[in-house]
């Protein structure tokens, strides 16, 4: 599937921040949250192998946390942040958040006949995946105007909840929900249960995100920061809502990323986990990491690295793979973890178990 | 004092949420923080007056949090908003951020002898107040970006914090932080001692009141939720810093209030606290207490009435006393409040005490 492939960074960043995704599987992560609060004796990251990446979890999470380490971090700075799209969840071949915006087009068509002689929609409708690679910022914001905005806050939240309750991702025709990260997850517990706040900070919809957030990660929406379009409160009929309207507010990837986090949290994170980076580091979690490092002390930078072709997917060129334009991780970056010390996580090896469901 | 008494709602709105105030005992404060989270026994709220006010804060509580009731609301979503400006804390004559603003004008003075000749800050040198009184948004916006602009948001920090532990306010010849409302803070806290998070949702500039908001109200950064201005990541230096830049980005007041609420927070609050609305209801608190009320169910909305100028001060439509343009209480609010069965908290007669240090 090439829908997105375009390299124009311009036309990557607005596809990661508005037409971005989500995943887990409801039942595995309420195991996991039932029994990470707990987490008195056994291996709290057991979906983890052996090796410099686990480690460094558990070396971060006792130099933050006891008492005696000269590195110790009160529980009101002990703070998260998490990439959600490939970093929690898949995001091949193409941005959950995106899918959803694509089949919302397919769904409304009836209502717009003009749509099949219309671009962009028209090529969405005929499925030509060609056209889509090379939509544009303009393109991509009409599809989003028409699918994310004209509605309320509550009824966005009820059509995203229909989608991601019903909708399954490609290649293992399973929900989007299904397809979160059990190690991930595990850290997410892991670092609760020891006193840390886990934020959500995605290029993706924050409302979109939120619709699920609670249920699929623990992450309640007050923790969830990522991209938005202006609403307007409208009280004229008298019972209020708050309007979506097509235009962007907030674009948080990127430099965005340390943004959202000062206007959102106010605090700088102890920890950050991501997987991209564009060449021009434009997109992606680079600047994410570069602002929780600058903080001095402990400090835990972490990317997800995608070379698990057999269990999941593998792409981008610090995997030696072909950059598809969804979640790049570049040469750049892969430069920029090695000078900077930052663990990169290889799905294939530090990985035992990928998906709740898949041993 | 008239600083800041045009009436043009425009003017209005940018007095109060860029250049707003804080403040509270520091030593205080901290005596209600430790007792108050016990909340075991005796009266939680000693510095109110019995009568409806108090009442209907223990039972909205009651109401909430007692299992068996048929109101009860579940502990993730106890979430109490309260505006900072007149509702916390003192906003006579003058919000503190806008004397915090005008005093930094003259420390920055000698650097700029331009200034001497040019307006608006000709007016703020000379001490010109009827000229201040008629500044146009332009003119505020002028001094904001030279006062809160510029910077890194560390140095604002630094800034602010300065000016805050030092500067007096006028007529009691106190920190700004000493005048703080003592019943407030127990509210906050009795509040927290049952489960719920307290939310600042102000007019005034959100980094502003997160410098101190912690230590003055026991309110974490990350639930200061106000209005800002744009910042940008810049690691140019290799030192990464986020930039405050001299351009309006969101505007917590009036319609604002509940769209920021969503946006940071992204539930509806329970009990919302404010104590100023516009006749146009363009600035202040109304659509936030319109907002929280909707919701249906156990809903606690209050409006805090300063009618009191024995102990503090007395101004405003609602209070029969002119409307000096700052922390306007409307008679359209009134009416409203009449309306809606919001309660009105009398500073006279609800509040045995007004200030930590005030018998």
């Amino acid at each position: 599937m090439k829908i997105g492939s375009s390299r124009s960074s311009f036309n990557n960043v607005s596809r990661r921040t508005f037409l971005s995704t989500s995943a887990a599987a409801l039942l595995s992560v309420r195991a996991v949250t039932a029994k990470g609060e707990q987490a008195s004796g056994g291996d709290p990251l057991p979906s983890w192998n052996d090796g410099p990446a686990k480690a460094a979890v558990l070396a971060f999470v006792r130099d933050t946390t006891e008492k005696s380490s000269p590195k110790y971090v009160e529980k009101a700075d002990r703070i998260a942040t998490f990439d959600q799209d490939g970093t929690l969840w898949t995001e091949h071949p193409l941005y959950g958040q995106a899918m959803f915006a694509l089949k919302r087009v397919g769904k409304m068509a009836p209502e717009h006949p003009e749509w099949k002689q219309k671009d962009p929609f028209k090529s969405v409708l005929a499925g030509d995946r060609a056209a889509m690679s090379k939509f544009t910022e303009t393109d991509w914001l009409q599809i989003v105007a028409v699918t994310h905005a004209g509605m309320s806050t509550e009824a966005f939240e009820g059509i995203v909840n229909d989608w991601i309750k019903t909708a399954k991702a490609p290649r293992f025709d399973r929900l989007y929900t299904d397809l979160v990260f059990q190690p991930m997850l595990e850290v997410m517990q892991y670092l609760r249960a020891n006193g840390f706040r886990t934020y959500i900070v995605t290029g993706g919809g924050q409302e979109f995100v939120r619709a699920y957030s609670e249920r699929v990660y623990g992450v309640p929406p007050e923790h969830v920061v990522g991209s938005s379009i202006v609403t307007n409160y409208d009280n004229s009929s008298g019972k209020p809502v708050l309007m979506r309207e097509p235009k962007p507010f907030f674009i948080d990837d990127g430099p965005g990323k340390p943004v959202g986090i000062n206007l959102f949290i106010g605090k700088r994170p102890q920890a950050a986990f991501g997987n991209s980076g564009s060449a021009d580091f434009k997109s992606g979690d680079t600047q994410m990491l570069e602002w929780t490092q600058a903080g001095g002390g402990a400090r835990l930078m972490m990317l997800v690295l995608h070379d698990d072709e057999k269990r999941e997917y593998a792409y981008g060129p610090a995997a030696g793979l072909p950059d598809t334009g969804v979640g790049t991780f570049s040469e750049a970056l892969l430069t920029e973890a090695t000078k900077n010390a930052w663990i990169v996580i290889s799905m294939k090896n530090d990985w035992k178990q990928i998906f709740p469901w898949q041993k």
